[in-house]
């Protein structure tokens, strides 16, 4: 089969912008369609988080047109996470062996630089503000509305790939037009609304800089990421309803008393947050489950578009430009054959798409609630004792699914290994003060073989 | 609040024909738009299967507009189940206790005599061809699209209520036009078929007349209900997908092969079953849920609209019916205050919904796999003999289900709990051969008071 096929690409956000190139990069003529306006040219309104946490899966995507490291020089490397406990204790715990992070990158100015490059690429075509608004998946057709004229405009090609995102058009009209189609959405009971620490004096961080900083409290919490200005973007994960909730605080003394309260040491620095909280919008926390994942040789979809997930393992762009790289491989091993390509890609990678969505919304418990557990706490400090003793055979999950590129699949059965693994090591007399001693170690020695993570 | 008000139906299908008598019964003016042409102008070509059980909700839906007794009059009761084992063997298991019966009734012409009832009603108009393309929630606009001329139409009105079915509108329109919706439509792998039974000579029945048939091979099965006329509509449920599937399955040759060696008796008496296979459609089997039911007092949603279920416990009208009896009670309880009547409604019948959707599809597993089992015939039968010695303690969750009102979900709860007597009821040494014993009857009492279905 032929390679020159035109393209119609619907988005150009992070994933859209990303997998322009890998299509270009192999002779295909690509019309990117982007619902919003150029956001080079404009201060970027997105509405959504304005950093992210990019790790190994991402940068794995981006090191394939030769992104990695010119990404990882902007980005500020996290190396662990810094808890706020209420009662004003401060933990820290290192995410992955010595050397491994995550990284805060704006989303924004990502956005931009791969769209720029993608811009500079003779083979790539972006047309900005056309909001597609139904597709015919049998004839190849997409419709667009363009949102300043409100003009209707179609575009017939050989292939349609979609990552316009949780809401896409594409996947809307696979649910609502072809036979037997796989789909749910379902929102968490929680919202999160966008907050700031300001920077100190001549740029300095008021807070650690390298670190993701947690103040979990239960039923909600609050998160920080540092900006390269000194700046904080913070992000409250809060109930929509109930006795402490979006709903519940409205006044502006309501949210003073709260956040005075439950935050104290931010509002310290940070005053302005009540200011933020009234003016800033609710956003809500989808989960999209969806399959197939294409029609035929006509339509694939990739990203938030098939499998929008919660951000609560920083997993979303960095498995969308995971997608981007499995596509990528498998572009090279059936050239042009787009029907195996894309049955290919959503057979290997919907188990995978699934397992991070299951880890994400598990991972809302861990950093919300469990972190502030004594005993959480506790098998942090082992498994971080283990992943040094054996580095080859006792990976945690976290350092799989961000440190690695094994199948998140592969990271969530093992993350229940581990959890059985730990609920015996958590039952051993007096584990939370001996631990470290060579009794308790000899014991999770044991545990370590009769659980098979190492021979025995 | 008034309760003048003007109410828009979309669909006058056996849920929305109905809904309409309730509400014009309380006053409200009615305008139901259906998107077909009149069923009772034209040979009914639904496409969905022609008889279905109507079974006691069915029954108590009726009732609240006189028309129980008329209709129990036309339909068929089926006492119980006839399996028809693969080696030629014939079981009996009655449904519940002596004259409980579920009614073998024709989808058709339930329909067209509620549709009848409706149009004879000065409050209710209803209007055909009218196919419902999208509903403005907030506004309270109906857009229809009319089937012949296609011209555009809307209705605005102060109440919507949508009983459009499994693929609804304004379903659809809730879902991509509020705020988190949740929402999943869930297809199984397998499919049907309608085939038939002829009538014997002079319209007398080749099978068990007051009977639903069951053929179970485990991966798929057959079943027949009877007809007024001596024949029996039958519905292969079957694998989409497979060695031994609609896929596979293509060639009249092949068919025949099949029928004839896996259904031989039907085929016996039956041969031109295998023309129908080829000529007839293969519809698929959808489960969806979805929340909130309603926007505001502007809308609500209503049978399989909110929730479609596969058709395995004889439910889906049934528990369509009960939705109008429990709004009907609402609408009594809350005259005119359509805010409160909607979310009500969806409050106390989400979780009973949900609960007859998961014990449909545990049904298809017991229907076409369990009922060729040792173990279940045994327990139906240990079963059958409890309900006559303890009548008020020991009612089947089948019972519950189709003989009572109580709510699905408390039918569900009591279920897990006869499952879990049983592993231990199943577990007595030689229960197999001395289950109607005075020991083993002992036995089981000891049981059942320590399960708490009995005093002890």
């Amino acid at each position: 089969m032929s390679i020159d096929k035109k393209v119609t690409l619907i988005g150009a956000g992070l994933v859209g912008s990303l997998l322009s190139m890998y299509l270009a990069k192999r002779g295909y003529q690509v019309s990117i369609f982007e619902k919003r306006p150029d956001m080079r040219k404009a201060e970027y309104a997105g509405g959504r988080s304005i950093n992210l946490a990019l790790s190994h899966r991402g940068f794995n995507g981006l090191a394939a047109i030769g992104l990695a490291d010119e990404i990882r020089k902007v980005g500020i490397p996290m190396y662990g996470r810094v808890l706020h406990q209420a009662n004003g204790d401060v933990q820290y715990q290192p995410y992955g062996k010595e050397g491994e992070a995550i990284y805060s990158v704006s989303r924004g100015g990502l956005n931009k630089k791969l769209m720029e490059l993608a811009d500079a690429d003779p083979n790539i075509h972006i047309t900005f503000e056309k909001n597609c608004i139904d597709v015919d998946i049998k004839n190849g057709i997409c419709h667009f509305e363009d949102q300043q004229t409100k003009e209707k405009s179609s575009v017939q090609s050989d292939l349609i790939l979609s990552a316009d995102g949780a809401f896409s058009a594409a996947r809307l009209a696979l649910q609502t037009k072809s036979e037997r189609f796989e789909y749910s959405q379902s929102y968490l009971d929680q919202g999160y609304k966008e907050l700031t620490i300001p920077a100190g004096p001549n740029g300095t961080y008021l807070l650690e800089k390298e670190a993701l900083h947690i103040w979990p409290r239960n039923n909600y919490m609050l998160i920080a990421l540092p900006n390269l200005d000194g700046t904080f973007t913070c992000t409250l994960f809060f109930p929509f309803d109930g006795e402490v909730s979006f709903n519940s605080l409205k006044t502006r003394e309501q949210v003073q008393a709260f956040l005075s309260k439950d935050f104290a040491d931010v509002f310290a620095i940070s005053p302005q947050i009540v200011d933020e909280y009234m003016a800033n919008p609710n956003g809500s926390l989808v989960t999209v489950r969806s399959y197939p994942w294409s029609y035929e040789d006509k339509l694939g979809l990739l990203g938030d578009a098939s499998h929008a997930i919660v951000p609560f393992f920083g997993q979303g762009m960095n498995s969308g430009f995971e997608d981007c790289f499995e596509l990528g491989k498998l572009m090279d091993q059936y050239p042009g054959d787009w029907k195996t390509i894309l049955s290919e890609f959503q057979i290997s990678r919907k188990p995978n798409a699934d397992a991070i969505a299951d880890m994400a919304l598990e991972n809302f418990i861990e950093m919300r609630d469990k972190v502030a557990d004594q005993k959480f706490l506790l098998r942090k400090k082992i498994e971080q004792k283990l992943s040094k003793l054996y580095p080859d055979n006792y990976i945690s999950k976290y350092s799989l699914v961000s440190f690695g590129t094994a199948p998140y699949k592969d990271a969530l059965a093992m993350g229940f290994k581990q959890d059985a693994l730990f609920k015996e090591v958590l039952a051993i007399p007096e584990i939370e003060n001996n631990w470290d001693s060579p009794e308790a170690t000899q014991k999770i020695e044991q545990l370590l073989k009769e659980f098979g993570f190492i021979n025995g």
